[in-house]
């Protein structure tokens, strides 16, 4: 099943619509978040009648697992570049599980073509990275500390930076970030909606961070989308810089291999409780 | 007229607020994107029952003016850590200017003591950060872009690190980025309502990046919260990397002295269109 075929929405009357998590896009039972959010951005688009989720925020309430959903969603205003909707993903009993707000454009062209960019990340060559994640669980079962999702990378293309692989034979760089390659499998073209599957598709940068945390749930994430992606492989950078308070960020940036920003996410993560 | 009576808001039914865009909170004569989203905050709140914005979002849809605002929202889910909550706030004629969507709390605890920080910001002492905005523009009104926002200034204390001050009198650093020190006229307490306005409360990075750019508005701003403020200066540093696609982002973090992240947020801006 493509990747267009998982996140198909179905507008049932106006701002509603039905769908189905599909199998498969899973880690270790839940649906990715990422994932996730293209499915409710693909409705959110379909609503405001915009392709670009610009700047798109969901708030995680429950897991999803495989099955049908629902969403409702409502304009909230209607302007010349942005149109701006709120809408809620939910689950086959009703219950919530993204809370989402977005404002949706058309990117067929730059709003400005004024530019400056920092450097784009120093990620290991594609060539290079060819120890995908799924490769490595099939070859490495005991790998790490159990959290890599092996259905969900059998769903995407994703090759890690070597130097930041550690984590997977239990020798974490000790830097909170993830780098690497991503892309749809079979070629499968990305529209501006498969980039937010991209930007949640990393290993969590706390992985290689040697702290004692297993897993930190997205509470909230944010995704800021610059330009539609050419058809290739796209570089990946995750860091996070802050652990405190109970919650750290992770920041993800997608660039084209020629140097262009494509897009960048937050999120923010809990930890457990100490 | 103290902030906190700048941002009070009634609940006159359930969901439902009325409160007032105070005089001298604006830009030019429209009111900070800061002290707006405290404005909404407090009302969000006030719903959830839940003190500390640990996450929230807004889009900015219209400039605010002084006058009678109102704010409507429903809760999406109420939770053991965290209530979601999504509004508007909208003007006196109901025309919606913040779509918000926030995840709120109790930080009276840290959630987790696992810590972890990179280095708080480069941030030039206080005591040598005495030109503050207020002061430069009474002495200088020919500074700068002519965005130097005044009204604004007599409300808040902020001090620009010198290095960084350089937009006012046309030689910007060169380096988009701004930091200094932020707290409240009158030594008025800040709660975490308050770090949504610091949060906002800077001239814009972009002014020291040497680009044609004279005004860069929001379109949007996550802020996440980490912990409570202490009842003294804050440490500010904003930064934009990436200008692309006609939009640039905005990072900003709040300090204390003693080396403790208080917030981060990072904000979407729009370039004019070229």
């Amino acid at each position: 099943m493509s990747f267009a075929a998982a996140t198909a929405m179905d507008c049932t009357t106006p701002g509603h619509y039905r769908g189905t998590i599909a199998e498969g896009w899973d880690i270790a039972g839940n649906a990715n978040g990422g994932y996730l959010l293209s499915l409710a951005a693909r409705a959110l688009s379909h609503h405001t009648e915009r392709p670009d989720p610009v700047t798109l925020t969901a708030h995680y309430l429950r897991p999803g697992r495989p099955g049908p959903v629902s969403l409702e969603c409502e304009t909230v205003k209607t302007g010349r570049l942005f149109a701006t909707v709120s809408g809620r993903l939910a689950d086959a009993e009703g219950k919530p599980m993204l809370a989402l707000l977005g404002s949706f454009g058309d990117l067929a062209q730059p709003i400005s073509d004024i530019r400056r960019l920092d450097g784009a990340p120093d990620v290991t060559p594609l060539e290079e990275c060819n120890r995908h994640l799924g490769h490595v669980q099939a070859e490495e079962p005991a790998a790490g500390n159990g959290a890599v999702p092996p259905a969900f990378h059998s769903k995407v293309d994703l090759r890690l930076d070597p130097r930041d692989a550690g984590f997977l034979t239990a020798t974490p760089s000790g830097d909170a970030r993830m780098r690497g390659w991503f892309r749809l499998r079979n070629d499968e073209p990305m529209d501006t909606l498969a980039l937010l599957t991209a930007l949640d598709a990393f290993p969590p940068t706390i992985f290689n961070a040697n702290l004692p945390v297993a897993w930190t749930p997205t509470v909230e994430l944010t995704c800021h989308i610059r330009s539609r992606p050419p058809a290739d492989w796209l570089m990946a950078q995750f860091t996070s810089r802050f652990v405190s308070g109970g919650m750290l960020e992770e920041d993800g940036e997608l660039w084209t291999q020629d140097g262009e920003l494509v897009a960048q996410s937050r999120q923010l993560a809990l930890l457990p409780r100490g």
